[in-house]
């Protein structure tokens, strides 16, 4: 095993401790000396914009990225145009709360026509550049799990994500890397590889066996199969030295103290991560 | 849509009717009129091989294949070597039962080290090999969904089967195409046109959103997302006019009479496949 990352780049992913509110989750980094949080449009949307980059500023914290523009894909376009509108909105957001890195989840496809959902998704990256770019918000094409290609995205390998990133500058759009969805590609090394300079951010937690439920089911770092390490490595390899964000979606570790999760994913980041 | 496949090449994977005896599969399969059967091993262990002899062969129905051999990686030289014997039962029982296919399923890692699991895969395959050849047995590899990258396959894409069998004859290893397990790869269509003349076996079902459960969670034709006919035609312009296998793991499908299920799968692959 290498050497552990520094607990400088830690981000807490707001969905980690879903039932905090920004502030309690923002408060939480601060007790437990987190110094990165990403956040959730469902938590800004709970008390506005204006209110979120206050107590943001107010706490010193450094924002990572917002979660998430994306779900590009729709069966008409004016629905389509709708998408990029909010995904504007998610730039806006991205910029007034001090980050440069806008995750996109790029959506499921309207129907079965995976190949044309694809498409959607390059031209909604396409049209939506410039805005991104005028603001000074990067787009990081984040590849899910082929187990969500029918319901959350037709993205699904970095392969993909990288191919569709190549073809604007790396400070326009990236790919996010994230254990949890890439973990099983053969060709994982070699993607980390050809993403070098564009990797615009990377997400933990693992694999668990059995997986309690396949949307809210990850584990905490090292309760499963994923060689995190490795990967984290990797992607230091590959330029990346940004902050990693720990991303857990899981019901059971919702349902805890979340002073508790956050102590824990302390102590699993510096012995997994 | 296309052209829908001859009935004359559904066959009837045994998984889908899994309350079922080998006994009672046969004479659904020949009430149905449905010309084929893939036989899984624990059906014969059941009875016995020559019984099971026996009953398929008064049935007059042919088998597809033989479900399944694979499971190659383990922690100790010992524990794989004891794997591949297994697999040379497997390979007797096809050649018995008058299949020329075993299909494998590859297996997980041990521990978190996937990429040395893989390569146990490719050492046990190709100790399997001359035995299979000796036997008239061709080994077909076939890639799992990556989420059973942890627990039941380390060979996930398509394009990795295709890698591993291109070292053999097209007589000894080939792939086994399921269109649950391949559906959602940017590759498919790419990588189906590569295993041109090594394709060994066809498998349907659907996915359906939401899943009701990772592994009995499969849907009949129709029911989900999935381009089966486009796949379908894909595999014959490479050169696949073989069996059909309907193989749907799912217990609410069980549950039901296996006459029912039966006249289902004959209109759903009809109308989808």
């Amino acid at each position: 095993m290498g050497i552990e990352p520094s607990l400088s780049r830690l981000s807490l992913n707001q969905i980690t401790t879903d039932l905090w509110s920004l502030q309690e989750a923002v408060e939480g980094c601060v007790r437990a000396e987190i110094p990165w949080i990403s956040i959730w449009r469902h938590k800004i949307q709970e008390i506005g914009l204006a209110e979120s980059k206050r107590i943001v500023q107010d706490s010193g914290l450094k924002v990572s990225s917002i979660c998430r523009g994306g779900m590009f894909p729709a069966a008409t376009a004016s629905e389509r145009e709708k998408r990029l509108d909010d995904n504007k909105r998610a730039v806006e957001e991205a910029a007034e709360l001090g980050t440069d890195t806008l995750v996109l989840v790029c959506g499921p496809a309207p129907d079965r026509d995976i190949a044309t959902a694809r498409k959607w998704v390059e031209e909604g990256i396409e049209k939506l550049v410039p805005f991104a770019k005028s603001h000074g918000v990067k787009l990081g094409i984040e590849p899910l799990h082929p187990m969500y290609a029918a319901d959350r995205s037709v993205i699904v390998t970095l392969g993909q994500a990288n191919q569709m990133a190549q073809n604007y500058a790396p400070t326009e759009v990236g790919v996010v890397v994230d254990v949890f969805h890439v973990w099983w590609d053969p060709e994982l090394y070699e993607q980390i590889k050809q993403a070098s300079g564009r990797i615009l951010g990377f997400h933990v937690s693992d694999w668990v066996v059995p997986m309690p439920d396949m949307f809210k089911g990850r584990g905490m770092m090292g309760d499963g199969v994923i060689e995190i390490r490795r990967i984290r490595e990797a992607a230091e390899a590959a330029g990346y030295t940004g902050p990693i964000e720990v991303e857990i979606i899981n019901q059971a570790i919702w349902d805890r103290p979340g002073d508790d999760v956050l102590k824990e994913i302390k102590t699993s980041y510096v012995e997994h991560v």
